[in-house]
């Protein structure tokens, strides 16, 4: 297997440890996968995951910051973003994600075009109230 | 970067304008992802997107034409998806919309073999009855 | 069309017939993806598709077996897998699903990083309680 089709894990020192045997991003080829993630804040030591708030905005703000961060360790940038997953728990929440969304996207300011992105609704742990997950093909 | 590895974006004429800074498609290399189509009607200028009808089925056919769409103007077919996600809001559809799906794809022709797919049951926004998306492989 | 990007369905012998007209796996050119797997027993002629029992654990391991002998039809292992998502129904199923899980691939002893995962909690037909589906990229 030569080096550039070898799957390597992409692990930001700030993430907190799966609660799985999972990996937040991985690696193969030109293909990168980044795991779903969710609004925690860096990981401190010996403290259990801890969301960046209990509102919308704040978890929506720190889950981008989190699927950038196993991006950017894996070498990509959100310009090699194909698509997005957005789960939401709250049809009313749709909205507001996407001015948000389209808020810090003007912020990051993309060179190539936006990803794809499907949203759906769905139940998350408690306290949670948004999950994103992407994949992206490096050029 | 060449040519056959820029990302570009799938938009056809036809698609009402995403509510949020997404595409309907993009394509890099040999992957071409499309995002989660809904049963909206083809874009009218000054008309917010309109469902086909209130039914799985009009939707459902709609849907199909709508990720259709994002296929053939990024240069694939349905023969080269992998993936579609299908997206019900209830389980009670799920006999019906595989009867509108394999009548629909025997139609279509296929040559290639069928798509994987997943099926799950979401909440969607009101009025809504199907969301469905698609990655494909081109050859 | 060269032999390498011919997209081929991977169908295990012991696997139901899909429900519709879609492939238990798919495979074209280093793409492998496997559909939407549930818990259901290995086939057997004229009988409908049973889960293998009603617990978590039970269709769990299961449905790994089924995902697995995709891969293995298809040429790959779990080492290929980038990404799981794994869809319960019920929210309290976390952990319990997260213990099957981290022993379960412990003992298949995995070479390459674990893939990444998303798991999100949705409607399934009545008597499941878990679906999984895989991308892998074969090295």
């Amino acid at each position: 297997m030569s080096e550039n089709t070898q799957k390597t894990a992409i692990t930001p020192s700030t993430h907190t440890t799966p609660p799985a045997k999972f990996s937040h991003g991985v690696k193969k080829g030109n293909i990168l996968q980044v795991a779903g993630q969710v609004g925690f804040l860096p990981a401190e030591e010996g403290k259990a995951p801890t969301p960046a708030g209990p509102t919308l905005r704040e978890q929506t703000l720190q889950t981008f910051a989190n699927v950038k961060a196993v991006l950017e360790e894996g070498g990509a940038t959100w310009d090699d973003v194909m698509m997005m997953r957005v789960y939401l728990t709250d049809v009313d929440h749709f909205a507001e994600m996407n001015e948000i969304y389209n808020q810090y996207f003007e912020e990051q300011g993309l060179k190539a075009p936006a990803s794809a992105r499907t949203t759906v609704y769905v139940g998350l742990p408690k306290g949670l109230l948004i999950e994103i997950d992407a994949l992206a093909v490096l050029g």
